[in-house]
Protein backbone atom coordinates (compact mmCIF):
# COMPACT_ATOMS: atom_id res chain seq x y z
CA UNK A 1 0.00 0.00 0.00
CA UNK A 2 1.56 2.87 -1.38
CA UNK A 3 0.96 6.43 -0.15
CA UNK A 4 1.31 7.20 -3.55
CA UNK A 5 -1.80 5.12 -4.38
CA UNK A 6 -4.07 6.15 -1.27
CA UNK A 7 -3.85 10.32 -2.18
CA UNK A 8 -5.00 9.04 -5.67
CA UNK A 9 -7.69 6.78 -4.32
CA UNK A 10 -9.25 9.73 -1.52
CA UNK A 11 -8.54 12.04 -4.78
CA UNK A 12 -10.54 9.89 -7.14
CA UNK A 13 -13.78 8.89 -4.28
CA UNK A 14 -13.18 11.99 -1.61
CA UNK A 15 -13.19 9.19 1.00
CA UNK A 16 -10.99 9.99 3.86
CA UNK A 17 -7.70 8.70 4.91
CA UNK A 18 -8.87 5.88 7.35
CA UNK A 19 -11.45 4.63 4.95
CA UNK A 20 -9.18 4.18 1.93
CA UNK A 21 -6.51 2.20 4.11
CA UNK A 22 -9.11 0.08 5.21
CA UNK A 23 -10.72 -0.47 1.38
CA UNK A 24 -7.06 -1.35 0.39
CA UNK A 25 -6.46 -3.76 3.16
CA UNK A 26 -9.53 -5.70 2.38
CA UNK A 27 -8.75 -5.82 -1.20
CA UNK A 28 -4.95 -6.21 -0.95
CA UNK A 29 -4.12 -2.99 -2.78
CA UNK A 30 -5.87 -3.45 -5.97
CA UNK A 31 -7.29 0.04 -7.03
CA UNK A 32 -10.51 -1.09 -8.75
CA UNK A 33 -11.62 -3.29 -5.86
CA UNK A 34 -11.09 -0.75 -3.25
CA UNK A 35 -13.21 1.77 -5.08
CA UNK A 36 -15.81 -0.70 -5.28
CA UNK A 37 -15.68 -1.27 -1.21
CA UNK A 38 -15.89 2.11 -0.72
CA UNK A 39 -18.96 2.44 -2.97
CA UNK A 40 -20.33 -0.34 -0.97
CA UNK A 41 -19.48 0.89 2.34
CA UNK A 42 -21.12 4.27 1.30
CA UNK A 43 -17.90 6.14 1.65
CA UNK A 44 -18.30 7.34 -1.92
CA UNK A 45 -20.52 8.24 -4.46
CA UNK A 46 -18.87 7.94 -7.66
CA UNK A 47 -20.02 9.96 -10.60
CA UNK A 48 -20.27 9.13 -14.62
CA UNK A 49 -16.31 9.79 -15.77
CA UNK A 50 -17.20 12.47 -17.61
CA UNK A 51 -18.79 14.15 -14.74
CA UNK A 52 -15.83 13.95 -12.65
CA UNK A 53 -13.77 16.86 -11.76
CA UNK A 54 -10.73 17.40 -14.35
CA UNK A 55 -8.61 19.93 -12.71
CA UNK A 56 -5.10 18.53 -12.73
CA UNK A 57 -3.33 18.01 -15.99
CA UNK A 58 -0.49 20.13 -17.96
CA UNK A 59 -0.18 22.92 -19.93
CA UNK A 60 1.85 22.18 -23.20
CA UNK A 61 3.15 24.28 -25.74
CA UNK A 62 4.31 23.90 -29.13
CA UNK A 63 6.82 26.13 -31.87
CA UNK A 64 6.52 25.81 -34.93
CA UNK A 65 8.96 26.90 -38.29
CA UNK A 66 11.62 28.55 -35.81
CA UNK A 67 9.12 30.61 -33.97
CA UNK A 68 6.67 31.44 -36.54
CA UNK A 69 3.66 29.48 -34.97
CA UNK A 70 3.12 28.93 -31.78
CA UNK A 71 0.52 26.94 -29.46
CA UNK A 72 -0.24 27.07 -26.28
CA UNK A 73 -3.24 24.05 -24.46
CA UNK A 74 -3.78 23.55 -21.37
CA UNK A 75 -4.76 19.19 -21.30
CA UNK A 76 -6.89 18.45 -17.90
CA UNK A 77 -6.97 15.03 -15.95
CA UNK A 78 -8.75 13.72 -12.95
CA UNK A 79 -5.60 13.12 -10.69
CA UNK A 80 -1.99 14.69 -10.87
CA UNK A 81 -0.73 10.64 -11.15
CA UNK A 82 -2.18 10.31 -14.93
CA UNK A 83 -0.64 13.77 -15.56
CA UNK A 84 2.40 12.75 -14.93
CA UNK A 85 2.69 9.45 -17.06
CA UNK A 86 4.23 9.38 -20.47
CA UNK A 87 1.21 8.94 -22.04
CA UNK A 88 -0.67 11.52 -21.27
CA UNK A 89 1.96 14.00 -21.76
CA UNK A 90 2.45 12.88 -25.45
CA UNK A 91 -1.47 12.88 -25.80
CA UNK A 92 -0.70 17.01 -24.65
CA UNK A 93 1.96 16.91 -27.31
CA UNK A 94 0.05 15.73 -30.02
CA UNK A 95 -2.94 17.92 -29.12
CA UNK A 96 -0.67 21.16 -29.53
CA UNK A 97 1.14 20.09 -32.71
CA UNK A 98 -2.73 19.19 -34.26
CA UNK A 99 -3.38 22.85 -33.00
CA UNK A 100 -0.55 24.28 -34.59
CA UNK A 101 -0.98 22.53 -38.06
CA UNK A 102 -5.32 22.45 -38.25
CA UNK A 103 -5.63 26.37 -36.97
CA UNK A 104 -9.06 25.70 -34.80
CA UNK A 105 -10.48 28.15 -33.77
CA UNK A 106 -12.89 26.73 -30.59
CA UNK A 107 -12.44 23.84 -28.66
CA UNK A 108 -16.24 22.89 -29.46
CA UNK A 109 -18.97 23.85 -31.19
CA UNK A 110 -20.61 24.94 -27.53
CA UNK A 111 -17.98 27.79 -28.07
CA UNK A 112 -19.07 28.91 -31.69
CA UNK A 113 -20.22 32.12 -30.65
CA UNK A 114 -24.20 32.58 -31.95
CA UNK A 115 -22.61 35.41 -34.29
CA UNK A 116 -20.49 33.16 -36.18
CA UNK A 117 -23.22 30.69 -36.43
CA UNK A 118 -25.25 33.35 -37.62
CA UNK A 119 -22.91 34.41 -40.47
CA UNK A 120 -22.43 30.91 -41.69
CA UNK A 121 -26.20 30.05 -41.37
CA UNK A 122 -26.98 33.57 -43.85
CA UNK A 123 -24.25 32.45 -45.82
CA UNK A 124 -25.83 28.80 -46.71
CA UNK A 125 -29.34 30.18 -47.49
CA UNK A 126 -28.18 32.29 -50.21
CA UNK A 127 -26.23 29.76 -51.67
CA UNK A 128 -29.39 27.23 -51.06
CA UNK A 129 -32.32 30.05 -52.54
CA UNK A 130 -34.80 28.59 -55.05
CA UNK A 131 -34.33 25.02 -53.40
CA UNK A 132 -37.25 22.95 -51.74
CA UNK A 133 -37.21 23.81 -48.22
CA UNK A 134 -36.32 19.76 -46.68
CA UNK A 135 -33.57 19.90 -49.36
CA UNK A 136 -32.39 23.21 -47.81
CA UNK A 137 -32.41 22.18 -43.64
CA UNK A 138 -30.72 19.00 -44.95
CA UNK A 139 -28.12 21.35 -46.76
CA UNK A 140 -27.58 23.75 -44.11
CA UNK A 141 -27.52 20.96 -41.13
CA UNK A 142 -24.75 19.31 -43.06
CA UNK A 143 -23.02 22.58 -43.81
CA UNK A 144 -22.81 23.45 -40.48
CA UNK A 145 -21.13 20.09 -39.30
CA UNK A 146 -18.63 21.08 -41.65
CA UNK A 147 -18.34 24.09 -40.61
CA UNK A 148 -17.77 22.33 -37.29
CA UNK A 149 -15.26 20.14 -38.40
CA UNK A 150 -13.29 23.10 -39.76
CA UNK A 151 -13.05 25.27 -36.65
CA UNK A 152 -13.64 23.41 -33.94
CA UNK A 153 -10.82 21.21 -32.56
CA UNK A 154 -12.70 17.96 -30.99
CA UNK A 155 -14.54 18.17 -34.87
CA UNK A 156 -11.28 18.08 -36.46
CA UNK A 157 -10.17 15.00 -37.93
CA UNK A 158 -7.39 14.33 -36.25
CA UNK A 159 -4.15 15.45 -37.85
CA UNK A 160 -1.71 12.18 -37.39
CA UNK A 161 -4.80 10.29 -38.13
CA UNK A 162 -7.56 11.49 -40.37
CA UNK A 163 -9.86 8.48 -40.15
CA UNK A 164 -10.88 9.88 -36.53
CA UNK A 165 -11.70 12.83 -35.18
CA UNK A 166 -10.00 14.22 -32.23
CA UNK A 167 -13.13 13.88 -29.92
CA UNK A 168 -12.24 10.13 -31.01
CA UNK A 169 -8.97 10.49 -29.96
CA UNK A 170 -9.58 11.66 -26.92
CA UNK A 171 -11.93 9.03 -26.30
CA UNK A 172 -9.66 6.33 -26.76
CA UNK A 173 -7.27 8.35 -24.12
CA UNK A 174 -10.58 8.35 -21.57
CA UNK A 175 -11.13 4.78 -21.88
CA UNK A 176 -7.19 3.45 -21.61
CA UNK A 177 -6.34 6.15 -18.95
CA UNK A 178 -9.78 5.60 -16.74
CA UNK A 179 -10.21 9.29 -16.39
CA UNK A 180 -11.86 12.15 -17.79
CA UNK A 181 -10.01 13.98 -19.79
CA UNK A 182 -10.31 17.68 -21.24
CA UNK A 183 -8.74 20.00 -23.90
CA UNK A 184 -9.94 23.12 -21.57
CA UNK A 185 -7.94 26.20 -24.00
CA UNK A 186 -5.65 26.59 -26.22
CA UNK A 187 -4.11 29.60 -27.86
CA UNK A 188 -2.25 29.77 -31.32
CA UNK A 189 -0.38 32.82 -32.20
CA UNK A 190 1.17 33.37 -35.79
CA UNK A 191 3.53 35.41 -36.44
CA UNK A 192 2.37 39.06 -37.56
CA UNK A 193 -0.91 37.70 -37.90
CA UNK B 1 27.01 42.96 -51.22
CA UNK B 2 25.53 39.83 -50.03
CA UNK B 3 21.09 39.66 -51.00
CA UNK B 4 20.35 39.44 -47.78
CA UNK B 5 22.05 42.64 -47.30
CA UNK B 6 19.82 44.16 -49.93
CA UNK B 7 17.12 42.26 -49.01
CA UNK B 8 17.21 43.92 -45.46
CA UNK B 9 17.69 47.53 -46.78
CA UNK B 10 14.73 47.20 -49.04
CA UNK B 11 12.88 45.81 -46.27
CA UNK B 12 13.81 48.55 -43.78
CA UNK B 13 13.40 51.37 -46.35
CA UNK B 14 11.18 50.05 -48.58
CA UNK B 15 13.15 51.20 -51.68
CA UNK B 16 13.75 48.96 -54.76
CA UNK B 17 16.18 46.61 -55.25
CA UNK B 18 18.02 49.15 -58.26
CA UNK B 19 18.40 52.37 -55.59
CA UNK B 20 19.34 49.61 -52.54
CA UNK B 21 22.16 48.06 -54.85
CA UNK B 22 23.06 51.95 -56.06
CA UNK B 23 23.08 53.09 -52.62
CA UNK B 24 25.67 49.84 -51.18
CA UNK B 25 28.22 50.34 -54.50
CA UNK B 26 28.28 54.14 -53.36
CA UNK B 27 29.01 53.01 -49.29
CA UNK B 28 30.95 50.07 -50.01
CA UNK B 29 28.38 47.96 -48.56
CA UNK B 30 28.04 50.16 -45.05
CA UNK B 31 24.16 49.60 -43.99
CA UNK B 32 23.84 53.02 -42.51
CA UNK B 33 25.79 54.87 -44.45
CA UNK B 34 23.58 53.10 -47.18
CA UNK B 35 20.09 54.54 -45.67
CA UNK B 36 21.50 58.06 -45.58
CA UNK B 37 22.24 57.91 -49.00
CA UNK B 38 18.64 56.54 -49.89
CA UNK B 39 17.75 59.31 -47.96
CA UNK B 40 19.63 62.09 -49.68
CA UNK B 41 18.31 60.48 -53.23
CA UNK B 42 14.67 60.93 -51.74
CA UNK B 43 14.23 57.04 -52.40
CA UNK B 44 13.18 56.29 -49.03
CA UNK B 45 11.84 58.38 -45.71
CA UNK B 46 12.65 56.60 -42.27
CA UNK B 47 10.04 57.18 -39.95
CA UNK B 48 11.21 56.74 -36.14
CA UNK B 49 12.04 53.50 -35.45
CA UNK B 50 8.77 53.18 -33.05
CA UNK B 51 6.73 53.96 -35.98
CA UNK B 52 8.30 51.57 -38.40
CA UNK B 53 6.17 48.45 -38.61
CA UNK B 54 7.03 45.69 -36.79
CA UNK B 55 5.78 42.50 -37.85
CA UNK B 56 8.42 40.10 -37.83
CA UNK B 57 10.15 38.27 -34.86
CA UNK B 58 9.14 35.14 -33.23
CA UNK B 59 6.91 33.46 -31.00
CA UNK B 60 8.40 31.73 -27.84
CA UNK B 61 6.98 30.13 -25.16
CA UNK B 62 7.88 28.49 -21.62
CA UNK B 63 6.89 26.09 -19.29
CA UNK B 64 7.24 25.97 -15.39
CA UNK B 65 7.04 23.89 -13.15
CA UNK B 66 6.43 20.57 -15.18
CA UNK B 67 3.34 22.43 -16.93
CA UNK B 68 2.07 23.98 -14.36
CA UNK B 69 2.14 27.10 -15.94
CA UNK B 70 2.42 28.20 -19.46
CA UNK B 71 3.68 31.03 -21.32
CA UNK B 72 3.21 31.64 -25.16
CA UNK B 73 4.66 35.49 -26.23
CA UNK B 74 4.63 37.17 -29.19
CA UNK B 75 7.96 39.56 -30.11
CA UNK B 76 8.06 41.75 -32.81
CA UNK B 77 10.70 43.29 -34.77
CA UNK B 78 11.05 44.64 -37.72
CA UNK B 79 13.42 42.54 -40.24
CA UNK B 80 14.23 38.61 -40.12
CA UNK B 81 17.40 39.17 -39.82
CA UNK B 82 17.10 40.98 -36.47
CA UNK B 83 14.72 38.14 -35.43
CA UNK B 84 17.36 35.61 -36.00
CA UNK B 85 19.91 36.80 -33.88
CA UNK B 86 20.65 35.13 -30.43
CA UNK B 87 20.25 38.48 -28.61
CA UNK B 88 16.38 38.99 -29.91
CA UNK B 89 15.78 34.99 -29.46
CA UNK B 90 17.33 35.56 -25.62
CA UNK B 91 15.24 38.86 -25.40
CA UNK B 92 12.17 36.53 -26.16
CA UNK B 93 13.19 34.08 -23.60
CA UNK B 94 13.72 36.25 -21.06
CA UNK B 95 10.21 38.12 -21.49
CA UNK B 96 8.65 34.41 -21.41
CA UNK B 97 10.15 34.10 -17.99
CA UNK B 98 8.96 37.13 -17.15
CA UNK B 99 5.58 36.74 -17.76
CA UNK B 100 5.39 32.96 -15.94
CA UNK B 101 6.68 34.60 -12.83
CA UNK B 102 4.97 37.82 -12.57
CA UNK B 103 1.74 37.39 -13.91
CA UNK B 104 0.76 40.46 -16.01
CA UNK B 105 -2.80 40.90 -17.42
CA UNK B 106 -2.04 43.36 -19.87
CA UNK B 107 0.79 44.32 -22.18
CA UNK B 108 0.96 48.01 -21.36
CA UNK B 109 -1.68 50.89 -19.31
CA UNK B 110 -3.32 50.80 -23.05
CA UNK B 111 -5.11 47.94 -22.56
CA UNK B 112 -6.56 48.18 -19.29
CA UNK B 113 -10.43 47.92 -19.66
CA UNK B 114 -12.09 50.74 -18.82
CA UNK B 115 -13.97 49.05 -16.06
CA UNK B 116 -10.79 47.70 -14.44
CA UNK B 117 -9.67 50.91 -14.23
CA UNK B 118 -12.72 52.55 -13.06
CA UNK B 119 -13.07 49.15 -10.09
CA UNK B 120 -10.15 50.41 -8.77
CA UNK B 121 -10.83 54.07 -9.01
CA UNK B 122 -13.69 52.85 -6.37
CA UNK B 123 -12.09 51.65 -4.25
CA UNK B 124 -9.29 54.09 -3.62
CA UNK B 125 -11.60 56.76 -3.65
CA UNK B 126 -12.99 54.36 -0.84
CA UNK B 127 -9.93 54.40 1.15
CA UNK B 128 -9.03 58.21 0.79
CA UNK B 129 -12.25 59.51 2.06
CA UNK B 130 -12.68 62.57 4.49
CA UNK B 131 -9.22 63.66 3.63
CA UNK B 132 -8.50 67.07 1.31
CA UNK B 133 -9.00 67.06 -2.38
CA UNK B 134 -5.62 67.96 -3.67
CA UNK B 135 -4.22 64.64 -1.21
CA UNK B 136 -7.12 62.33 -2.66
CA UNK B 137 -5.67 63.14 -6.16
CA UNK B 138 -2.51 62.71 -5.38
CA UNK B 139 -2.81 59.49 -3.75
CA UNK B 140 -5.24 58.44 -6.72
CA UNK B 141 -2.59 58.69 -8.87
CA UNK B 142 0.00 57.08 -7.18
CA UNK B 143 -2.46 54.06 -7.04
CA UNK B 144 -3.68 53.81 -10.51
CA UNK B 145 0.69 54.08 -11.08
CA UNK B 146 0.67 51.03 -8.89
CA UNK B 147 -1.82 49.18 -10.08
CA UNK B 148 0.00 49.34 -13.82
CA UNK B 149 3.12 48.12 -11.74
CA UNK B 150 1.25 45.43 -10.77
CA UNK B 151 -0.72 44.17 -13.86
CA UNK B 152 1.07 45.49 -16.95
CA UNK B 153 3.75 44.12 -18.37
CA UNK B 154 5.38 46.87 -19.86
CA UNK B 155 4.86 48.92 -16.19
CA UNK B 156 6.30 45.52 -14.47
CA UNK B 157 9.70 45.76 -12.45
CA UNK B 158 11.84 43.32 -14.68
CA UNK B 159 11.89 39.56 -12.91
CA UNK B 160 15.77 39.63 -13.77
CA UNK B 161 16.74 43.16 -12.50
CA UNK B 162 14.01 44.78 -10.61
CA UNK B 163 15.96 48.34 -10.86
CA UNK B 164 14.40 48.32 -14.26
CA UNK B 165 11.27 48.35 -16.04
CA UNK B 166 10.65 45.57 -18.60
CA UNK B 167 9.90 48.68 -20.85
CA UNK B 168 13.27 49.87 -19.69
CA UNK B 169 14.84 46.51 -20.56
CA UNK B 170 12.97 46.82 -24.19
CA UNK B 171 14.03 50.08 -25.03
CA UNK B 172 17.62 48.92 -24.23
CA UNK B 173 17.16 46.43 -26.94
CA UNK B 174 15.73 48.79 -29.42
CA UNK B 175 19.27 51.01 -28.78
CA UNK B 176 20.98 48.04 -29.06
CA UNK B 177 19.57 46.27 -32.18
CA UNK B 178 18.51 49.20 -34.15
CA UNK B 179 14.81 48.12 -34.92
CA UNK B 180 11.83 49.02 -33.14
CA UNK B 181 10.64 46.13 -30.87
CA UNK B 182 7.32 45.17 -29.27
CA UNK B 183 5.45 42.49 -27.26
CA UNK B 184 2.74 42.23 -29.44
CA UNK B 185 0.12 39.54 -27.40
CA UNK B 186 1.00 37.01 -24.84
CA UNK B 187 -1.32 34.26 -23.23
CA UNK B 188 -0.56 32.56 -19.70
CA UNK B 189 -2.28 29.51 -18.57
CA UNK B 190 -2.46 28.22 -14.73
CA UNK B 191 -3.29 24.92 -14.48
CA UNK B 192 -6.80 24.49 -12.81
CA UNK B 193 -6.85 28.21 -12.88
Amino acid sequence: MTNELIKELRELTGAGMMDVKEALDATNGDKEAAIDFLRKKGSVKLTKKADRVANEGIVESYIHAGGRIGVLVELNCETDFVARTDDFKQLAKDIALHIAASAPLYVSSAEVPEEALLREQEIYKEQAQGKPQDIVEKMMSGRIQKYYEEVCLLNQPFVKDSSITVQDMLGASVSKMGENIQVRRFARFVLGN
